[in-house]
């Protein structure tokens, strides 16, 4: 991992600013954002694997084809979700009233939509709060992120240099987080010189080892969308240090979402060594981090180290030889070949209180690794969840 | 699923009674259970297909092989599990205690072993509780469930008839379940006349649909066993009627551990018709029953109806046309080709409410069937689980 300094606040790349509004859907706070690049933008998107995308994601595959944007619109609070015609016919009304307000065609203007499924749209108070939202236009790229929240704690924007050039992400997701091509929304802007193809290829690097390996509660939403805009206004960058910052912000960036997991008080990382296929240390590292006994342990601090295990044990398909595992808890080993060491249990009860949690686990039969990112279980998670669509 | 009769209280086949003591190994109530027939049973048993299976497990692969079995002896507390070499010599001591207690062999006796893992079983202890026990059998299963529970809250046992012959369920679990093989521990006697070969072939059918179906949180443990014991003592049966009545009494009694997850509130059902392949309907249903947007829904009383079809659409290889896809919870239908119904909220609501919680979806693709069986997420499964190694 590269050391990459994030800037402190974040800022966006030339050319791009944003915008926020309240316009009635939430009853405070912000409920639509829009994100504008001055000039076009090569573009690039991944969107949910969910057999039921929600028409913003019909509609953002079509869109995001022609491979340029001119912006991104949002709406928090009704997601547009199996909606039938009329909510793909809602989604264009919506790209159609933010082209209208920056004077650009609809086809460069990617909607989301994120919040409770089966809801149509209020597509006329939408088109209302669009209109005069390009007046307001900001710098600063949390203003955005304040738009697209729903029980997020925080508004989550980063940005890192890379030569002349900037990276800006900007993102949202507490819930229904196991994304799979995607986290719920993620945008990323940069003022780098980019092709679509490139930026195709890139984004999916940085979000197999990002956003596709986060997990708060295994629910992979219908909504998942990470999108990026390259606007050239930099010009070249390396394409090699561009790619290394562009993953390490993703993972910076899921580390984020990952610890304002709905209810969570800890971020937990899950590492695994030595597997013998990706694909196994994949697998591993996400069973250990969705886990619910494991989650509830790190909740408790509480060195229940059987319980790692168990959820390494439990991934049937995997090469797994009790022998050869090991397990560390935030850098105590806790398993030598197999079986539970005889630790001191105050000390790694002590180094589990820590806000990040670092489980690590070598299976000793190849050599392949991986991480994976979540949070632990709390009641905080069944607050927000057994009333969530009420409330 | 046929009318089966289940006998209250519960009783057990000729020739079969059982005893449970408190040895100290918990601080109250009974951590030692003995299951004996007076005569040889042939016998059959599954177990956990965890990568780290218990010492247990590990000796019961080895002595089911002989296909009879006289005794079971199971103590709760300490699971016996990733304790290496040591563990596998300990659960042959407690065989062999148990033998020469009954006057048999020690191939003859199937150990098991609940509680936390990684801890040394204290043998000696366990020696000397089993020394006398023979004095105590009895002829009610409630006392030897009494011996074998760790976190559930009542002792789980179940019989019925099936022609002059009679089957006895005994079973523990609430947490750690999503069986793969079997449940945590379940226990089957009959003294119909059955050979080792055709109970096998008989206990995987039936636990294919019941046991293999059941999960409280996904994590599969280390120590699952299910056992079944034909003493003969009432002859012959009909195969295809002792089937049947196995089926319902396995499926009765996944009910009955679903139902008593940790932190549990109500029974989820989770039936999926329609599927392309019997593959598919059983991975929407666990899908949907695992889905802790789903289990807190349930738990919420809160009819979002989005989290179902969030659940079925992430099975990401299963053949699934949003437009064929209905949805029912407790049989109002809440979800017509792929989008929300305009339902009335308050009713469904009510319906939410009952104990026994039935979400049923209709894939309209094909002719394959499944149900699976969980609970709802709580803050008590929270409470049990921050702390249940160090409680």
């Amino acid at each position: 991992m590269p050391d990459i300094v994030f800037h402190d606040p974040p800022r966006f790349p030339r050319g791009f600013r944003c915008a926020s509004r309240l316009i009635g859907l939430k009853p405070s706070g912000k409920d639509l954002a829009l994100f504008v690049s001055e000039v076009d933008a090569a573009a690039a998107a991944v969107f949910t694997r969910n057999h039921f995308p929600g028409a913003p994601v019909i509609l953002g595959r079509e869109t995001i084809r022609g491979g340029r944007l001119r912006a991104i619109v949002v709406n928090s609070k009704v997601s547009n979700v199996a909606t039938g015609a009329r909510g793909v016919e809602d989604a264009r009304r919506m790209a159609s009233a933010a082209a209208a307000e920056i004077g650009t065609v609809p086809d460069r203007v990617l909607v989301s939509s994120t919040g409770v499924i089966g809801v149509p749209l209020p597509i006329d108070r939408i088109e209302d709060g669009i209109r005069g939202i390009a007046g307001e236009l900001q710098s600063d790229p949390l203003i955005g992120a304040q738009g697209i929240m729903t029980t997020d704690t925080h508004p989550k924007a980063l940005s890192a240099c890379i030569g002349d050039a900037t990276i800006t992400w900007v993102a949202k997701g507490s819930g229904m987080i196991e994304p799979n091509m995607a986290t719920m929304l993620s945008y990323i802007f940069t003022d780098a010189r980019i092709d679509a193809a490139a930026l195709d290829r890139m984004l999916r690097d940085a979000v197999h080892a990002s956003f596709n390996m986060l997990s708060v509660d295994t629910d992979t939403s219908t909504s998942d969308t990470c999108a990026i805009l390259a606007n050239g206004l930099a010009g070249e960058v390396d394409a090699a240090a561009f790619q290394e910052t562009l993953n390490a912000g993703c993972i910076r960036m899921t580390e984020i979402l990952a610890r304002d997991g709905e209810g969570a008080t800890h971020l937990l990382r899950t590492t695994v060594r030595g597997a013998k296929t990706i694909e196994d240390a994949r697998t591993v590292a996400k069973a250990l981090v969705n886990s619910p006994l494991v989650k509830t342990m790190v909740h408790g601090a509480d060195p229940n180290v059987g319980r790692l295990l168990m959820a390494v044990g439990k991934c049937f398909g995997c090469m797994i030889v009790q022998e050869r595992t090991d397990a560390w808890i935030n850098g105590y080993q806790v398993v030598r070949r197999g079986a539970r060491l005889d630790f001191d249990d105050a000390t790694v009860r002590e180094a589990l209180r820590r806000e990040v949690v670092d489980l690590e686990v070598a299976l000793g039969v190849g050599t392949c690794d991986a991480r994976a990112y979540g949070c632990d279980l709390t009641k905080g998670y069944i607050d927000e969840n057994a009333a969530y669509y009420s409330s």
